[in-house]
């Protein structure tokens, strides 16, 4: 490929560097249990890991508090909140749990594995039991098992949880702003079956 | 704690058992060159891994096409589509580059790294050096080091990316529907300020 060629096809293209990206990322406070109360993280670097097994990755920075009670109890819990618990979210983004008691800030439930807190008002809870832990540098990723989803039936559609029912919600990092879900597009692997590239 | 108060605070609550969660997520092509040829691959299950040194993380079916590329290069891309590429970028999920030649669907640039295919037209591409592969079952975890972002002035308000300008769009999994973006809700570390629990 000659650098003409490359200059052209780059456009309008500018590179920022080696920067954490910005796009629509989904909120999700993530609990423990540490020295034996119940803590809850916002984060917002949370995905899916695995399809088979059922797996979730999340991606702490260190200095959390949450991290030790997952280390110690090899449990988490991915609580999925809805739009009305915004402030409640931030709430447990700002304050740490090793200076502020976040044990009342919501009616909490527990699972099978016993250790997991999980939010009750939260439209949906996955309580996972600790994989892995991968050191990524200022973040470890935590990498856990689902062993069961809790819901309500109010957020069913079909018997799978949906989302416009659960009204969960996402930050974009840039503008430091939480955004509501808006209206679908397009139906997944469909919209595509025709287009010619 | 009684088994009493434990069914009390479960409430309403049901157990979906072990399943793969819906909540909206942010929809990226991963780019590779595989056999020298650029692919691309629709993925949803995409996060950041860690803050400094920044890193992304993108889990994989273990099947794909795209996989044989970024081992035998030690690169890839995550390139953010916008809302008016969902055709496009629904078209790179539902075929496979071991049967589609998807080299031509878009045009394509490279970076520094010279084997990372990226598209022009997506507002925002990563160029990433492979870090570490997770073995994780069904799926395995790419994450990657950022070594360039790139994106075009249009997209920018107050030198950062502008996910507003952007528009990237979200995958529902259950309902296998593209939402786009809402509304900002609320600034975030800030809107918990004043929260009392």
């Amino acid at each position: 490929m000659s650098n003409v060629r490359m200059r052209r096809e780059m456009g309008d293209k500018i590179d920022l560097g080696a920067k954490v990206p910005s796009y629509p990322m989904p909120v999700v406070l993530v609990g423990a249990n540490v020295k034996g109360k119940a803590n809850f993280l916002a984060v917002a670097w949370f995905t899916v890991a695995a399809h088979t097994p059922p797996k979730v990755a999340v991606a702490l920075n260190k200095a959390h508090y949450t991290n030790q009670g997952v280390k110690e109890n090899k449990t988490f819990s991915i609580c999925i909140p809805s739009e009305e618990m915004i402030e409640a979210t931030d709430y447990c983004g700002l304050f740490s749990g090793s200076k502020t008691d976040k044990s009342r800030v919501f009616d909490v439930f527990y699972g099978k594995l016993k250790t997991a807190p999980m939010i009750t008002k939260c439209p949906v809870n996955l309580e996972c039991s600790l994989d892995k832990v991968i050191d990524n540098g200022s973040n470890e990723m935590f990498i856990g098992d689902i062993v069961s989803t809790y819901t309500e039936k109010k957020y069913l559609t079909d018997e799978a949880v949906d989302i416009r029912k659960a009204k969960p919600f996402l930050l974009s990092l840039n503008d430091r702003q939480y955004f509501a879900l808006g209206e679908p597009e397009a139906k997944a692997w469909s919209a595509g079956k025709n287009y010619k590239p």
